[in-house]
């Protein structure tokens, strides 16, 4: 028996239409569909390919044993993660050596600060893969702010929001244009390093880019707290004609 | 009567089935499309849709006066470019006046480093816009490297090839994973910048992602000239569990 294919599958951003034809066809055709999720919630991943699943198609979902309820920099967060990316390891490979394909549902872009770059490392070597790109939350993000991202020569830095203070305030000086991820709890942080760099001005915050919640706004009028789904921009302004 | 609309619709890295099914949607019923193109080539935007276009749409193709005879801080260029978009705006104002829609073929993402948004800027209030994100060159680079780009807290910086060497020089040495575009005549420049921030063995070209070309080399192997469809990559290799 031939064994299957594990197929990393970028969804976009969050609108259904926004994922590539290529995408769109593995997951209709797909016999079995994994995807991760948080303990007890349908899952992003899964909510985006709400509708399209073949009828009979098996859904492995892989549940985090853990998110925020204990820090990254604690040696138990490792452990746990590790334990649980083994094990998704072994259930994707005993469905490949079954003969079969799977499709794992990938958020944004599979090799852009993806959660299936976890699998992908430790399967590679011991059965076929391949990766389907996706569109990222950021090109929505800057597209829902109606104003290009990037001109000429301007320099654009991604920044995640849990970089201490300090590498903040320095990389938002030092950049032309600026995307700033995982941003979540640190929105105080992020205010004080974009005012150390003297560009609150010319921020935005723009919140579920491509899904129908879509908000943008300028940062300076955020208060309390954002969803995780949020991504704060800086447009370029370089070169044109 | 009402005026149509301007779409911006992004067609991804050059695989026609990773442009999203919203811009496969679009340019399968589009009554006109426009591209940008150098004289006397088919442009490799409008060569991406091959065989998707209705029968009877309206073909616009809008040539550049000018792409590399004129360097880019010459005056004229600038004067050459602006009256070039300018026409092109009327052109395409003129279809909408008559209430018709245009999709423009936007090659990778509309507005990162794109030449719609040149169109973009200027037509803005003029007539409804509607753009499109698409999966990046950079994105297709990364999935053809077969190894995920951005870890944990790592800082992607983008660049182009076109920066003075010292500046390449001091982002490459500052960033985790790094992607450069346009790097076409200044390979030499990017080698030296490269060897002054003790990154050269990390970095890999990527020619032609996405596209049945694909080519993908460690940097220190690269000799001679590359293609126009080239990005070089080093990896982050940030925290994972």
């Amino acid at each position: 028996m031939t064994q299957g294919t594990i197929y990393g599958v970028g969804l976009g951003p969050g609108s259904q239409d926004l994922m590539s034809v290529r995408a769109d066809r593995l997951i209709r055709q797909a016999s079995h569909v994994a995807y991760f999720r948080k303990k007890g919630r349908t899952g992003h991943a899964r909510s985006i390919v709400e509708g399209l699943l073949a009828e009979g198609a098996v859904e492995l979902p892989m549940e985090y044993p853990v998110t925020t309820e204990i820090p990254f920099d604690d040696p138990r967060y490792n452990e746990l993660l590790s334990a649980f990316y083994a094990r998704s390891v072994a259930q994707l490979i005993e469905i490949t050596d079954a003969g079969r394909d799977v499709v794992v549902l990938c958020e944004g872009d599979p090799f852009f600060y993806g959660s299936f770059m976890h699998l992908y490392t430790r399967l590679q070597g011991r059965v076929a893969l391949s990766v389907v790109p996706g569109i990222t939350g950021m090109s929505a993000a800057w597209t829902a702010s109606a104003r290009p991202v990037t001109w000429g020569d301007d320099v654009l830095t991604v920044a995640m929001g849990t970089l201490p203070e300090d590498a903040l305030a320095e990389r938002i000086a030092q950049t032309d244009a600026l995307v700033v991820m995982k941003i979540g709890r640190q929105l105080d942080k992020l205010r004080r390093a974009l005012a150390r760099a003297g560009r609150e001005d010319e921020a935005w915050l723009i919140e579920y880019a491509a899904m129908p919640q879509e908000r943008v706004v300028p940062f300076t009028e955020v208060s309390g707290s954002v969803p995780y789904f949020s991504i704060l921009l800086i447009h370029g302004n370089g070169r044109r004609p």
